[in-house]
């Protein structure tokens, strides 16, 4: 499992794919890791090159200290395309990562051959901060299973959770795994964003992607951002939560593979 | 403030507007008291006898060890009408307080004059549960800051919440005031909620009312309600949350009144 | 069945109930009559005194020539108030009375006690005037068959059309009564409408009424009025479509009984 | 402009894009033509082999006398395809070319590799006979503008309409040149249609797509279709009405290459 240098830290990643396939990025939710991504990398690494790795506070990548903010975010992830030799990318996350990928097409407009955002928001109204704020305590606190409680069911549609308790079991155990101080920093990163009104520079190819059940980053965040981005596509997923990439990997992977290559100069 | 012996424990309750008035009982959600319905009192007492009162486990009522249940609840009710000798009254309540009206006019249906519920629901979906679960939580850790933080952005619309910031700043202390070991008996009474099946067996004229942007307990568990008691009259109010007490009075006393007086013998 | 000369031209009325009780004027939709408030007259007669009449070009009042107004209309309902010594009222209507009703309010703010708006809307948006564009030119060609199809799956929820099919299909042989000239001096009177600006001015309590189904003048267009008019009162009836009088009387009478009497000086 | 004999009648198709990719068929909707689908063939031509053709009855293909229906239509794409020489194609439809697929995909699995249903439905229900009842009326009649009232508004989004009044305008001229005979058999045979309970024999890797603000064929009608095919994936587009193909041409373009490259065997 390679780890790469990049602006003093080691960052984790994993790259896949034909080589000279279009290189599609995608980036973590705040909680989620690379395996999350198990079923696009399946699908889609047989027509793209598909790069997964983990932010600064996420995982295998190094911990240091913070604060953290997206710009730095942005900033590792030119670093890692620069140390990859790959000069741009479709640019795509989910929630945390969707968030990323927004503010770095915004400082790398050169480096961003298309966006894709996958249930992410460009402002945090109150709703959205209180949903989350127990996220927060439970960080703050070291208490892997408050974390667990106050976020599973945001994060899945309740049907999904009902057809798939075991993985919600072990939910609690990889959350107790996670690094607290870590995830407090990612949080505050997270509400420091406020990218609405700068989004209308955002010239790539842009695909913006909701799960119609979504209670956290859903339809009403993507409107946002669309009406925001006049020449961007947009889709909602029914009957998917929030983390799409597990719920309906179908349809994610459809879209994801079809927006690359339309925009890809010779695919 | 007058409080009276029923069930070997003594309830706390307010009666006023005129004698003789058709009589509306209101009550309470499980973290309100009987102040929340400032509103309607002020209104309603003019044309109806109001009775409000605290259930067992809440606030001036005594708090008696549990486990407590909806038909424990619903026999203190009846008998606080016995003492205070209301022969029928029209059965009316917000969330909790629509829970235990509905086990009401299931178990004493001759003194259901008519059943009114608000924000309430007959069963317990797996989303509400995981929702509410960090109440619970905060209720066994007698975290006043916790169950704050957990419940309030569930309980009031989002738009609500900004234009009275006071009023959720002080929820903090009032929460601090709570009977933390009372609260998870009701909690755990909740729970046990599952009564969809009974619910045709109600013959009393019922008006469900439910709150548009309610994230808990909305217009979905209404409808479930609604369809099984085929006669019913069904209102939802835009803007209004959880709360619909505190949020939309106005358009609550029209309903409370309209139908009280409507199935009233000799208004 | 009585007329009465008001404004050059004799309009029919109903008027039933106590006297000394709060007068409720109900105001007709387009293509219906008195007789569809069966439900209204029936039960609020008992506590309110209930106006109905017909305005000019409707059913059993004149059709002068046209053009028609909406501050014709509301000229006409004034002396009519003041033939039958009624100084002041309570004054509602459904969809196209709706609209009457409010333009009343703007003209004759003295004469109003309150205004309750049941499926209408204060300006017309391009879907709205094409939606109904079939209903002019049906009337134009006096084709009473293409009148009752280009509409009536408009006016009713789907579920209350295939329950009520013998009401259904009597309607066409109600249409072939209408008046089809005065029916086209009705619309075009309505395509004038534009009043959102205005709504502010109106100062009477408000009650706002919207059918959860309604595919013409639904929740979005109450929305609006609403938001123009910021102490009024709004509620939204699930499972009916249009003709909330009809499809859902026992939530409407509901409302109608508490507004009046909540805002009546002494009930 | 080629034409092709099958089963007794000439069929107009336009064939493009490089040989040896994989085919694409896209039907129509009753009342357009292949020219509806210029942004999917300029677009997916550069990927894709890309089949456009008349259902008999429609504008360049020969418009037999009736009665039609859906199977007749399958069997004609059947028949296109082998002369033709295409073994198998991926086949999609929108509106009443939807349910021709649906039906192909029925009465021909082993032609179909993947099916792609946009806007369509499996069954007619009340409201979608009575809102398109007008348009048969229109076409016995053989009154253009009477098609056009009845039907623009339901097919398109308002705010698209206010955008591109300009077409709007020119659809009333396109009406004009309609075989309104052919157009009441068309017509027939999509009130015929009735295959909800067979949609679970579809084996073909299905994807649905509706339009948020479609009137007539939402996704309501697609929920129904996605239900019964348990391993379909499913797509919404917001500010869409019923013509996606017009009205959303990118989104609908990355979901078609998308889906038939990923359910190409060698792409």
């Amino acid at each position: 499992m390679p780890r790469i240098k990049v602006n003093d830290i080691e960052l984790y990643y994993e790259l896949s794919g034909p080589e000279g396939a279009p290189v599609l990025v995608l980036s973590n939710g705040i909680m989620m890791g690379t395996a999350s991504w198990i079923y696009q990398k399946a699908q889609l690494e047989q027509h793209l090159r598909v790069l997964l790795y983990d932010c600064r506070g996420m995982w295998q990548s190094d911990h240091p200290d913070g604060p953290y903010s997206m710009q730095i975010h942005a900033d590792d992830l030119a670093g890692l395309l620069d140390k990859l030799e790959i000069e741009n990318a479709h640019i795509a996350g989910i929630s945390y990562g969707a968030e990323v990928s927004m503010v770095f097409a915004l400082l790398y407009p050169e480096k961003t051959k298309s966006l894709i955002v996958i249930a992410g928001v460009s402002e945090i109204h109150p709703l959205l901060r209180a949903q989350t704020y127990p996220w927060l305590l439970a960080a703050e606190r070291g208490d892997p299973d408050l974390l667990f409680r106050a976020s599973y069911h945001l994060n899945f549609a309740e049907k999904w959770i009902m057809d798939n308790s075991a993985f919600i079991e072990t939910s609690a155990d990889r959350y107790a795994q996670l690094d607290m101080k870590a995830l407090t920093w990612l949080m505050h990163a997270f509400y420091e964003l406020d990218i609405t009104d700068q989004l209308s520079r955002i010239k790539a190819p842009t695909l913006i992607i909701a799960g119609e059940e979504d209670l956290i980053k859903g339809s009403k965040y993507a409107k946002i951002i669309s009406n925001h981005i006049p020449h961007s596509e947009f889709a909602v997923i029914p009957g998917s939560g929030h983390v799409i990439c597990l719920e309906k990997p179908g349809i994610l992977n459809t879209l994801l593979l079809g927006f690359v290559i339309k925009n890809s100069g010779s695919a």
